[in-house]
C-alpha cells in the first residue's frame, strides 16, 4: 500500500471441487473482473462440504484489498 | 454453496424496536431489494439503544451472503 | 456444576424456520434425547439460511454441557 | 455518544424463565434503577439451563453504557 | 442509528505520512465522497510500512457506517 | 442445513506427510467410517512437525459437521 | 444463576507472590468484603512480575459474578 | 502492580472532537476525579462518528485499573 | 502426533474443591476411563464458584485428544 | 515436547509464487538454517499478493517451535 | 513482501511521555538499530499509565516485520 | 515499563511434570539465563501430555517481556 492512496477490502468466497488454492485463485479472478487494482488478499475461513464421505468442496473465505481511484 | 459458484458478503445492519428477530428479518429484506441471490446470514454483533429505562432499538450486524453472477 | 463432579461439552446446531429461540429450544431437546444430565448450554454461533427475500431458517450453534456419570 | 461527554460501560447478566429478549428488558430495567444516562448496550454472550429436556432460563450478559455526568 | 433504519458497513484502509489520525480522517473523506449518509467508523486495525528506519506510512483500516436509503 | 433437521459438530484431527489436503481429507474419510450423514467441516486450525529440516507432517484440525437422525 | 434474579460481573486483580491459586483467592476475598452475594468467577488473564531470574508475583484477572438484590 | 495488592478495571470510553490522544487523556481524567489509586489504562476499541464527511468526535473505550485500598 | 493417524478432540470439564490442578488431573482421569489412547490436553476456559467469600470448586474446561484406532 | 525440556516459538513469513504449501516448506526451511531442534509450526495467518488478475504470492505466517539446549 | 523471500516477526513495546505515534516511532526507530530489512510493522495492543490523574506514559506493542537475509 | 524505554517480547514454553507453576517458573528460568532485564510474562496457553490415564507434563506457553539496553 503506497500512502496517500486509499484501500476498500471486501469478502468474497471462492469455491472449488479440486483444492484449497483453486477456490483461491477463482475467487481472486472473479473479483478482478468486476474490481480493478486489486492487490492483495487475506484468507479468513476455511470451510467445505462433504458427500458420499469425501470432500465434495473447498470454500475459501477472502478478504480482498483494491485501491480506490483518486 | 455449489462447488464453483462464487460467493461475496456484505455487512448489514437492522434496526427494530420490537425483537432482535425483527431486526434480523428487516436487514435480510432490505439487502434482498438490491442484492439478487442473497442465500444465507450470519449474525455478527447484537447491540440496541435504551431510553427511559427501557430498550428503544435492537441492533443486529449480519453478513449477508449471496451468489455472484458468473 | 458441582464440586467433584465431570462434565463434558458437546456441539450442537439447531435450526427452526420460526425463530432463535425455537431453534435453540429444539436443539436442547434433540440433545436431551440421547443424553442425561443436561444442564446447560451456550451459544456460540447463529446464522441462517434466506430464499426469496425472506430468512428461511435459523441455525444457532449450541455447546450443551451434560454431568458424566461416576 | 456526543463529543465531550465521557461514558461508563459496566457487565450485567439478565435471567429469563421465557425468552432472550426479556432476559435483555430485564438486564437493562435493573441497571437503569441504579444507573443514570443509560443509553445502550451490547451482548457480548448468551447462555442458558436446561431442566427435564428443557430450557429452563436464558442468561444474557450484557455491556450496558451510560453516560457520566460532569 | 435510529430505529427502523439499515445501515450497511463497509471496509476502508486509509493511508497517510504523517499520522494516525490522518490516515482514518483521509478514508473517512474518501468514503463520504462515494457513499450518502456515513455516520460512524470503528478502527479495526493499525498498520504501517518502515524505511530507512523511520515510520515511512500509517495504515489504518476503518469500517465505516452508512444509513441506506428506504 | 434443511430447517427442521438438528446437528451435530465434532472435532478431528487429520494428520498427513504429504500435504494440507491430503490431511483434510484423510479426517473427512475417517469421520465418514462411524458418523452418518457427514455434510460439511470447518478447518479450526492448521500445524505440522519438523524434522531434519522439512516439513514431516501436516495436522489439520476440522470440525465435522452431520446430521442427527430424528 | 438463578431465573428471575440480575447478576453484575466486575474485574478484580488478585496478586500474590506464591502461587496462581493464591492470586485468585485473594482477589475472591477482597471482592467479598465490599460485594454481596458473590458466587463465581472467570480466569481472563494470567500475567507476572520476574526479578532476579525468578517469578516475583503472579498477576491474575479475574471477573468476577455477583447477584444483584431485587 | 505490587504483590499483595488487589486492583480492579473498570470500562470507560472517553470522547473528543479533536484527536484520539485527547479523548484517552480526558477519559482517563475523568475517572480519576471518581477513583484513587489509578495507575493504568488499555485500549480496547477505537470508534467515532463522522459529519459531512469529516470525522466529528473519536471514542476511545479504555480499560482503567486501580488498586484498592486494603 | 504421529503422521498417518487420525485424533479426535473432545470437551471436558474438571471440577475441584482443592486447586486447578486438581481439577484438571480429575478431567484427564475421567476421560481415560472411557477412551482410549488419550495423549494431551488444552485448557481453555477457568472458572470458579465462591461461597461464604472462598474460592468453593474450581471448573477447567479442557479439549482432549485421543487417537481414533485405525 | 517432552518434559524437563524449554522450547522457544518463533514467528517466520513463508512466500512462495506456487502455493501454500510451498509457502510453508520455504519458512520452514530458511528456519531451519539458523535454529537448532526445530520441531513444530503452527499457522498464524494466510495472506497473498494479486497482480493482473491472478494470484502473484502466497504468505503464509508461521509459528515455528524448538527446543533450547539446557 | 516479495516472492521468495522469508520474513519474521518480532514483538517490541515503544513507550513514550508524548503521544501514541511517538511510541510508535521509537520502538521503530529502536528495532531498526539492531534489525536490518525491516518493512512494516503492526499494532497489537495500546495501554498506558496513569500518575496524578495524567496519562504518564503510552505503551505500544508492535509486531516489527523484517525480510532475513538469504 | 519506563516512559522513555524500549521492551522486546518472546516466546517460551516451559514444560515440568509436576504443575503448572512449575512450568512457568523453569520457563522464567530459562529466559533470564539469556536474557537481561526480564521483568514480565504473560500466559497465552495451556497445555500438557497425558500418559496412562494421567496427566505426565504440563506445557505453559508464556510471553517473556524484557528491556532492551539503549
Amino acid at each position: 500500500m503506497q500512502p496517500g492512496h486509499i484501500y476498500k477490502k471486501t469478502e468474497i468466497v471462492g469455491t472449488s471441487e479440486s483444492s484449497l488454492s483453486d477456490a483461491i485463485e477463482r475467487a481472486v479472478a472473479r473479483a478482478c473482473r468486476t474490481l480493478r487494482h486489486v492487490d492483495r488478499f487475506e484468507v479468513v475461513e476455511t470451510r467445505g462440504t462433504v458427500r458420499d464421505g469425501k470432500v465434495e468442496s473447498y470454500q475459501v473465505v477472502l478478504k480482498i484489498g483494491f485501491r480506490l481511484e483518486d
